[in-house]
């Protein structure tokens, strides 16, 4: 049994699927039987031939004779005695493992195949790197895993997710995901919320612990997870599986219900989605709107930019699928740890405290941003739509962000295109800059939207990735809390609306204080808004207030949290 | 003439040393004249050849034969006729140009003798890389410079300098330096100002467009560098370099005069430093006290971690060598952008946002963090110490660090070992959550001091090294000024110190903030004490305080600025 941090709620039992997109370490360990060991390189290279055997068939059925070629290049190479033999005879030569020896060789050739520099040559060191990762992943125990056609019943086990990996993600096939990197706000973490499938991230050293195809059983609600686990454990998580489905089957009577709480307020409950797709999810669990469209997911996983008319289709389907409903589009906010290779942006030193969103943006403003609010522009046309800005910091960026809707809509005037003339524009609150001058953007803009994840990382100063100072990661955090009031209040005072589409707006512990504070609109994963709708309906508003003095009269983390789960 | 970012005023006059730590890249640039390639490959290794040469007979006199015996093994390489032959045909047979020849012969050779396995043929393979590298360098002009020795007039020219490298600067033979990386406050520019060297960094593309030996003139104050530049041009400079000398030493008047506002305030005037030698400069500008002792240059530039005797004495030192007067010592600060590769910590994604400071400390704190408490007390007994704690978050981590002082009081006290019984604890303020949290820790610290470098910083969520966000990082910022308005209001309510010991506090633009928002002590390069006290005995707070109001009722820092520019 290990553990990990619980990401996203219930019960996954299943088949470990290594994901592996990291290199491979290498190293050279002293082997003491070389016989035994030849046997062991014997086997993988044999292993890698009938793989590039069965690959290269397939291919030349499904897609054709010349496609196929390659992998019958690989096959020459893996056959042919001279490199068998040297690899052999490093094993033997230096007692070192089959790993090493197979690096070493083939580095060798294919950099002297390099560095004849005709083309041929070059494809065939290509190639010999090709066959090396192979049979090393062979070796190792990694296999290479095309994400999206994992079979029914996989458990996903990876270092972590990247955003493009989990794109490819299907919810039917995958009952669970564990990774050894990550905290509760992860990508990985949000993305697993979002589709309903248990995880558990930050599980150290997990990766030596699971080969393909052992059974993994895991807890995502309280970050524990198994590998090959007796047989009377299985039962046991089977047994809690079942439970949990018929909780969670339970909350279906809250469709249909208003968000009211005791006391008579009205609070809107909405959904963070990333795709059009996702919009599915949100009716599907009533959700009363869109409080967060993630729009760079349509930026990512392809080679160039979507154009102005294909994001205006992605907006425009889910403005006329939510019927009236609000619908907060944020625009592009990449950089940080979201990267999208063709947009050319280096690596920060610091990303998240570097050259990403409105910093971005308003630096690309002819060939990404403008096309961006034009498409938002048109598809308001077909809907509520609202425009949110992330990651400002001063009033400057705002305020250009706006001078350039209006440029757009001028534009849009001239040729008589319609749009959503009263359209409004938001921010996102997320820095520490743009909650000391709460009072000052509620003057300016239409409505807030509070960042928590972002907000809590750049109050605490902590990378919300980085295992190493996760203890300080925490919205509960008094000085989190203290900003989080207020900007709500900011808002309530100049009578914008202020709502929250970070992971906290969904937290059981967090909930009865963003009430007390005044928060008028929650967003979060649809998967969570039935369980909201319940706790929110079930609190009295005025009563919670002086629960709320009491929890901001703590100063450090711990009695904050202590004193919200004993109410619970 | 080049525009960067001014860093370190004064001019500078002198010869251009590139210092390039940084990788070499080697692109395959196709040649035209494979004849008059190889000759400069030819020159090239002629140079490399005499170079090695001259070194090894330095080393052999100065050293021993011994020493020089791996010189005398990369001359042999360079004159092998397989290695230079194959290089030449690489050059023939590809119209490669000699760096990438070089490169994939030398790699090719390298990888052979190192697959090889035995000891001999590894350091056969070092050397070749060695060698590899010191032609690649004369090819493109790339000298490895040691920083230490350096002729008298230099201008160190660099991508960006790290602290261990900024640690040999001589300022007697350095007269200038320019960095095409870094920002007003980083470690270059800290550096520069502490040596009054004048500076300049941000210069885009710098390297590029001068040669080790080229004539630089820039101004420090200005932001300008020229590479040979005409004579008039030069003679300019050498003119303003005299008027800013004579200006400088006109300052000299305030050395021994009382800080103390028109309006009969006494202000603490301190300074920076990061070893003890800095105390020099304490003296020579008449500091009142040292604000911030910045350990870990105590760490830096070494091998192993200096032993709790070694801190003992330059902490004692600097103590007896103040008199009496205060001296706030940091405790180790590292992580972030200051690495030490014996600490074993492994780079951060985000590093500013990652494992650094007290979060380190605390994790390390047998081997790390209790030793240099105890040589904190022990130096305590003799002179005015007080104790800083870098980079809190949260109150735990203040109440920790000041509990294991206890301990090691306690520990002091059981072998009669003399220390400062009512030594001060403190913390820097230099994080939003600090910020937020000023009342409560003002409750419990003895005393604050901004850190106004990382105030700023994680307050816009920017990285002060990153010069693609550097337009969003000023204390002048309306938020920034808010937090530190905050924190000094809530340290003066509960009767404890308030300093500064970021940049900000010697800005001519934020002093009488400063002044009016109540700060006691600021603290600051020893060469910007004098013209601190010119300015600070020219206010009057009483007079400032409507200036503050006005300034206070800005949104933009461009209108703060403009503000307190008007005024000076």
């Amino acid at each position: 049994m290990m553990k990990g941090t619980s990401a996203s709620a219930g019960i996954g039992i299943g088949k470990a699927a290594i994901v592996e997109e990291t290199e491979l370490v290498i190293k050279k360990e002293t082997i003491s039987d070389a016989a035994a060991e030849k046997e062991r390189f014997r086997a993988a290279l044999n292993q890698a031939m009938e793989e590039t055997d069965a690959l290269a068939k397939d291919l030349a059925t499904r897609v054709g004779e010349k496609e196929a070629e390659i992998l019958n290049g690989h096959l020459m190479l893996l056959s042919d005695p001279m490199l068998t033999g040297e690899i052999e005879n490093t094993i033997a030569g230096e007692n070192a493992c089959s790993e090493y020896a197979i690096e070493n060789v083939c580095n060798m050739y294919a950099d002297m195949f390099a560095s004849m520099g005709d083309e041929l040559m070059q494809q065939r060191a290509t190639d010999m790197r090709d066959i090396k990762t192979r049979m090393q992943k062979i070796l190792l125990g990694v296999s290479s895993v095309d994400i999206a056609s994992l079979p029914a019943g996989s458990i996903i086990v990876a270092k972590d997710l990247t955003p493009s990996m989990t794109a490819g993600i299907n919810p039917d096939n995958v009952c669970g995901i564990v990774t050894e990197l990550g905290g509760k706000t992860s990508h990985s973490a949000i993305l697993a919320r979002a589709l309903e499938i248990p995880a558990v991230v930050a599980v150290e050293g997990f990766i030596n612990n699971v080969k393909d195809g052992d059974t993994v059983v895991l807890d995502g609600s309280e970050g524990i997870v198994f590998v090959n686990p007796e047989e009377t454990v299985t039962a046991e998580y089977e047994t809690k599986r079942t439970a949990y489905l018929k909780e969670k089957k339970e909350l279906d009577q809250y469709i249909g219900k208003p968000t009211v709480t005791k006391d008579g307020v009205t609070i809107e409950l909405v959904a963070n989605i990333g795709k059009p797709e996702d919009v599915d999810k949100v009716l599907q669990y009533d959700a009363e709107g869109i409080g967060l469209f993630r729009t760079e997911f349509l930026f990512m996983d392809r080679n160039s930019m979507p154009t102005e008319d294909e994001q205006f289709e992605a907006y425009q389907k889910v403005a006329i699928a939510m019927n009236g409903k609000p619908v907060i589009i944020r625009t592009l906010d990449i950089g940080g740890d979201k990267e999208i290779p063709y947009m050319g942006l280096k690596k920060d030193e610091n990303p998240f405290l570097g050259y990403r969103a409105i910093r971005f943006c308003l630096d690309r403003r002819e060939d990404v941003y403008r096309p961006q609010l034009r498409a938002l522009l048109r598809a308001s046309a077909f809907g509520n739509i609202k425009i949110m800005v992330p990651m400002v910091t001063c009033l400057e960026e705002f305020r250009e962000a706006k001078a350039m809707i209006e440029e757009v809509k001028a534009e849009l005037d001239l040729k008589g295109i319609a749009y959503k003339k009263d359209i409004q524009v938001g921010i996102m609150v997320e820095t520490a800059a743009a909650s000391l001058m709460a009072d000052a953007f509620a003057k300016e803009v239409d409505f807030f939207s509070i960042g928590t994840n972002d907000l809590t990382q750049y109050t605490m100063s902590v990378d919300r990735g980085n295992d190493k100072v996760s203890y300080l990661y925490s919205p509960l955090n008094p000085a989190v809390l203290r900003s989080i009031r207020h900007i709500i209040q900011c808002g309530r005072k100049e009578g914008i609306m202020v709502g929250m589409c970070g992971e906290a707006a969904s937290d059981p512990l967090m909930i009865p204080l963003l009430l007390a504070f005044g928060l008028n609109e929650f967003s979060m994963s649809a998967s969570a808004v039935l369980n909201a709708r319940k706790l929110i309906t079930g609190y009295s508003i005025a009563e919670l207030q002086a629960i709320a003095d009491k929890a901001m009269s703590f100063v450090t983390t711990k009695e904050v949290e202590a004193y919200m789960r004993e109410l619970q």
